[in-house]
């Protein structure tokens, strides 16, 4: 059965890292440059992502999160039932997230500086700003051989690989720290406690025809569901599945 | 032997008219949803053509330029050597596009309208703001059947037909108003006059490593071409083709 999946992140810091990991995943799936557009998706979260990057201090948050699960993670050894071997090697895998992320230079200062991408980043924000005769250098690198382009891509992405690598690490174990369990909105309307939770994960059969609108933080969330169709009624009881993380 | 193309306009009017034909040509391509991202592609461009239409009175301004443009075509009216059965059909179709963009709502309003665009067009400025916590909405809408989102997308690009046609004939007939001449830049420079030139085609061969600079307006522009890799020197004289159009 198909199932629409949503996420919700119940802090700031979150909110940043998920946004982050969207704006990766889309320069890595638009990186091979397959579709004729591709180069747009690509400079558009390259662009997005270093416009976050200079708002927030994110190496050091990141850090003190990874610390943060690394420690809660070491509770498990020696625990009956845990895979040792697994559990050690993934300790060590986020003790090494940690001294990158630490010892890389400011996040994106390389691509910052490149004379290439900041030549063509601030027209990329005018409506329709990417034609040849706005920005005449892209459209040359344009042209460059397929084989040359992925290359260039393979290294600007390169320069984003530490902080790739913790943010991956720390989403992938917040996400499994929640278990999915039914319940079920009465009207619409859903409310819980999720003290010192990070992020929800809420999965809905796409036949309700409704989406979540989910409000809250760190200690307290409510979901409203709202019907996509205007003016469309909504079941009395909607049932999903929802973790906590 | 690979050319590398660029276009230049000659005034503000084409510079809009190049910006909207790029954005509709991403829209189209983009409109089959073959892509995971492609949607990303087509929902910029959409709101990057509508912030356009916004700032500019397009409908008036392309209706008297296709006039203008019908009134040199019957010129060729009865001359000697000019195929009369095809320019007959010309002007028939520069007159059904002249009506038709006339007799339109304003441009893009059915798209200003439309609750589900306008609900996500704001937030789609964000950096990274097009995750499923930003726009659930949309995301509801991403996990819709591909052909519903086709037909969606069909829908939306149809409001926009109007001006698709009359834009297109007028740029089809502007570029086929001038032919490439040989022309050679000394000391990467060049400059030539344009009385009443609209736009500027410009085809080089990819191996001097160079892409133009070009500025100027109706009357004349000049054409420097700078070297892409820094520090990189260019050759003494660069031959290229130019179409003043």
């Amino acid at each position: 059965m198909q199932t629409n999946r949503f996420e919700h992140p119940l802090n700031e810091r979150v909110r940043i890292y998920l946004r982050l990991e969207s704006l990766i995943r889309q320069m890595t799936h638009a990186s091979q440059l397959s579709d004729q557009w591709q180069h747009q998706v690509f400079f558009r979260a390259l662009f997005d992502l270093l416009e976050i990057l200079d708002q927030v201090q994110l190496k050091t948050e990141l850090a003190k999160d990874l610390e943060k699960q690394r420690a809660r993670l070491k509770n498990w050894l020696n625990a009956e039932g845990v895979d040792q071997t697994a559990l050690l090697e993934l300790l060590d895998n986020m003790d090494m997230a940690h001294h990158k992320l630490i010892a890389a230079t400011r996040l994106g200062q390389d691509l910052r500086d490149d004379r290439f991408l900041s030549g063509i980043r601030q027209r990329f924000s005018i409506p329709g700003g990417s034609c040849c005769f706005d920005l005449p250098a892209l459209h040359h690198w344009l042209h460059l051989p397929l084989a040359h382009k992925q290359n260039d891509i393979a290294n600007w992405l390169k320069q984003l690989a530490e902080m790739t690598f913790a943010l991956n690490l720390w989403l992938r174990f917040t996400r499994e720290s929640g278990q999915l369990q039914p319940q079920i909105a009465r009207g619409g309307f859903f409310q819980h406690d999720a003290e010192n939770a990070h992020l929800l994960r809420l999965h809905i059969c796409p036949s309700y025809g409704v989406y979540p609108m989910i409000s809250g933080h760190r200690s307290r969330f409510a979901i409203r569901f709202l019907p996509f169709e205007e003016g469309a009624t909504i079941a009395d009881n909607i049932e999903f599945q929802l973790a906590i993380c």
